[in-house]
């Protein structure tokens, strides 16, 4: 059987997300919000990136409603998913936490507008998130406040953030994975269950999001480390090899090249294993789990 | 008729608030936030103050249950309003903002905990306001979701704070206003509403609520505004004079002490007036009103 064909998938996917998000930009800067601030929020929303968050969270919510038609719970969800992720770049990019210039190849939010600016500019893309999401008369949005809440928050992606800074960092593989289950992957298994619970899902189909979301966080981020070591700059919209002349704390670090790549490529296999039950031998969610390890930025 | 005494009323509100905010640190650091983010966000949460908006939320929840019994959804609501107040006041003191030294009478987040973990605990406090405040099977708590994000988000908390550090400030009483209205006004004016909906209120409830927030929230940052000129550094437990000294924008340095305290005294009565319909001639929420102007830090 011919693999799924995701490029495709991919790139309407994606337009469909900046364009819910284009669309959502009244209610991302309600009636009253200081034009500044509306920029500088905007600017980081609206900057490209992968929409692999949003994306998930689409198509967890279509494969359990087997419909093609976005249902508005989970078009906020997946927009309240993309805020949430954009808060953290704009924040983990202060000049007291990384310090970085770039970000998707433009300059960082407080390279443009200021420290100030971005510190609050974060702030109210989070805040907007349970806004978007909270907003609406379907009783499963008090549901999907508490997974954003809980994936995003001390035990969560801020959780994680501060594994990352401290000091007493231990240089071991359990102590990794940790960081990034939090870090990146709680955002990313939150966007698996949320289109489940979005698109109406049973108890089995959060299950397989649960186990999908984990094991794509953890493939995606160890690509991530892996793109570091081996693309250019041009390809990442960032200085290449800034992870290893930071010193930062990586899979190749820990593992070796070729260790980190095999442990991507089994915890791509995992993850299809998972969604096997939801769409079948080959569909959108395998893809896109293939997709995290081989994409090339 | 003898005036509703409001220090007994306060005090065990506020030993109320303090003992439900302790009793939450379980659910503010859930299993597996990192031992220094759930420091750093106690410290702050934890450092004292005058519990304002979580006590006016238990009382309108309690106005309008006509019940002294708490229920669950307006003590977690009392909650999550703190952990956003406390979130603002910890992004606030930061050294790209206010660069504040002391808070409350001690040493500021950041001059403890150092500046990247004073972000990611301000970070944490906010998401997890919606952790505490989405998680539980009522399904009031999306719609007390929508109610915290819009009063903290870019319309509100987050807008008024960019209002406060534009460089194009006009010297206006209408921009002072709507400055406040937004920076503290938005959160306080939450908190009245979502007592109303937590304790099942209705619609005359909310609109009550609307009117005496707004009132209680312009005079309570007037109060403010008139303590930093008249008070000493030790009552209020940080340096006096600051504001001026900072070139802030006032009401006393627009309208004047006198023509300041007048107005505050006005919008006391027109918040008197808001409650009668829930309290009668007085009660606790017609002597919150009060405190709000007639307190001395």
């Amino acid at each position: 059987m011919a693999a799924f064909e995701l490029e495709p998938f991919m790139r309407s996917h994606q337009a469909r997300v900046e364009e819910l998000l284009r669309a959502r930009a009244d209610r991302l800067v309600p009636a009253g919000t200081p034009p500044r601030l509306a920029e500088a929020m905007r600017y980081s929303l609206l900057a490209g990136g992968k929409r692999l968050r949003p994306v998930m969270c689409i198509a967890f919510a279509d494969a359990v409603a087997k419909a093609s038609t976005l249902n508005e719970v989970a078009v906020d969800a997946a927009c309240a998913l993309e805020y949430v992720h954009t808060y953290s770049l704009v924040h983990d990019d202060l000049p007291c936490l990384d310090n970085d210039d770039l970000r998707r190849g433009k300059p960082t939010n407080h390279k443009v507008y200021g420290e100030p600016l971005a510190l609050l500019a974060g702030d109210g893309l989070l805040t907007e998130a349970f806004t978007v999401l909270a907003s609406g008369p379907e009783p499963v949005r008090g549901m999907l406040c508490a997974e954003l809440a809980r994936a995003a928050g001390a035990a969560g992606m801020v959780g994680g953030q501060v594994l990352d800074i401290a000091k007493d960092r231990e240089a071991t593989l359990a102590y990794l994975l940790r960081l990034h289950r939090m870090k990146t992957g709680a955002l990313i298994r939150a966007a698996c269950r949320m289109g489940v619970l979005a698109g109406g899902g049973d108890l089995a189909a959060l299950v397989s999001a649960e186990t999908y979301g984990d094991a794509v966080g953890l493939a995606f981020q160890i690509a991530d480390d892996v793109l570091d070591v081996t693309s250019s700059a041009e390809q990442l919209g960032k200085p290449a090899g800034a992870d290893a002349e930071a010193g930062r704390f990586t899979f190749p670090a820990v593992l070796g090249l070729e260790a980190s790549r095999r442990m991507a490529r089994e915890l791509v296999a995992k993850a299809e294993e998972a969604v096997r039950p939801l769409e079948g031998d080959d569909g959108p969610l395998a893809a896109l789990a293939r997709y995290s390890v081989e994409r090339t930025s």
